[in-house]
């Protein structure tokens, strides 16, 4: 059978989501208290592959497994050999045909800055810091135009090879709260470091260092030049992935109402 | 010249706040960087002497110096010497009457925490797991009672000698969102590990394990027997000193909006 696993994990001390030489990986983490958990070698797949340092609320990934435990106490067996920096939220059967990464319809990530002349002691692993005052006035107008379907080919780390580099953005939203901003973007795809890039862009805008219509001028040119920095991997979290359907904008803003407090502004 | 701090730090690491034998403290880190700075060996003063794992957002200290460096400045030079986990939120001169805990008028701590069956990854030094559904209705009603002015004996750890035990507490308020749950309480001051023993009791409740009056019962009775446990240091964090008065609820509403996101529910 095919077991369904929702994740969370603070990827401070890990080398990524995926299985690496020489470095932990929050996947041969999972992977090897699972096979020590099931007598047999397991391997999992990922919704999505987060860089080191990058954290997840809502990471999902599937494996097969013939195990006599009940598919939803996998969760709590789990929890009890994985490090304190990973937890199993739930583990459910599914559909043999289901798959944690070609079936994702949407996925939602939030970029987290703390902007404030010091760092903060307790967010200095969730959100990145900004010394220079931001206008997150102009950032928010300036983020709207990725709304819609659009070749992100100039969102995309360069050197990376992505066949399809037309992405479509549901929700771009951004709030603030006294000295922290959040950027949520749900899309049905992302590119090799594209929340990063569009977070780093904002970033440079917010400050006045580019053009405010910075954004808009990469989707017109595809050219990564004209964006702004790569913004750090811990401002980074994948918040949840959608199976179902793409969420409308009251379930997102519902969703989102359960998450205020903590990582979020 | 006297120089007031605020500092801002995780507790996770560390022994507490106070200077102690074979332990890193916070104290010390900061002492040691700033006599460094200095060029000469410097004590500090806080106004609070949190445990072990227990947080910050604004502990306040003070020292005496003669330094050149502008007073505002030493922050910045502080922050280049000191851990991430401890960062100074701002530096400035002050009255040389000045006392980091004989002039506090009122101190705010937040107890938080995570109601799920399974523990939190990325909450887990932030937050005391309780996996037991918790009732907030019952446990906000019950936190009630503590306001005003009260012997608050039975709140202290067994072996503490503390001279004067009444206390005056002008909030107390209870906050849930999604599966998260803040106890805010600002006082004139607190006995030891009061807050945390009032975070158990309440626990205690919500679980239905001890009677909902228990916390009423404790300031009648004075006896720490008729409380619940002593709740772990993870959730607690020094939120703010109040020095020129003791906070309006509306100020209150007003500061708590400020931290809403993050570390709060």
């Amino acid at each position: 059978m095919r077991i369904k696993l929702k994740i969370e994990y603070d990827g401070t001390g890990y080398s990524g989501w995926q299985r690496q030489e020489n470095a932990p990986s929050i996947q041969q983490t999972i992977e090897d208290a699972l096979s020590e958990l099931l007598g047999e070698k397991t391997s999992i797949t990922g919704a999505a592959r987060t860089d080191a340092g990058v954290h997840a609320l809502g990471q999902i990934a599937h494996f097969d497994s013939d195990t006599k435990i009940p598919p939803e106490k996998i969760a709590y067996a789990l929890n009890f050999a994985l490090p304190k920096d990973i937890r199993i939220r739930s583990s459910m059967q599914v559909s043999d045909a289901f798959h944690a990464r070609f079936d994702a319809k949407a996925k939602w990530y939030r970029y987290s800055i703390y902007n404030n002349r010091h760092a903060s002691a307790l967010y200095r692993n969730y959100f990145c810091h900004v010394a220079y005052a931001l206008d997150t006035v102009v950032m928010s107008e300036a983020l709207g135009c990725i709304r819609g379907r659009h070749d992100f080919s100039a969102f995309a780390a360069s050197g990376s090879v992505a066949k399809e580099t037309t992405k479509e953005i549901y929700v771009a939203k951004l709030k603030s709260v006294g000295d922290r901003i959040s950027i949520d973007i749900i899309g049905n795809g992302f590119l090799y470091n594209m929340v990063r890039i569009i977070a780093g862009t904002l970033i440079d805008i917010g400050r006045g260092k580019i053009s405010s219509s910075s954004l808009r001028k990469m989707l017109e040119t595809k050219q990564r030049e004209d964006g702004g920095i790569t913004a750090p991997p811990e401002g980074l979290m994948l918040m949840e992935v959608f199976y179902d359907s793409v969420p409308t904008y009251d379930k997102y803003i519902y969703l989102s109402s359960l998450h205020d407090g903590f990582i979020t502004a």
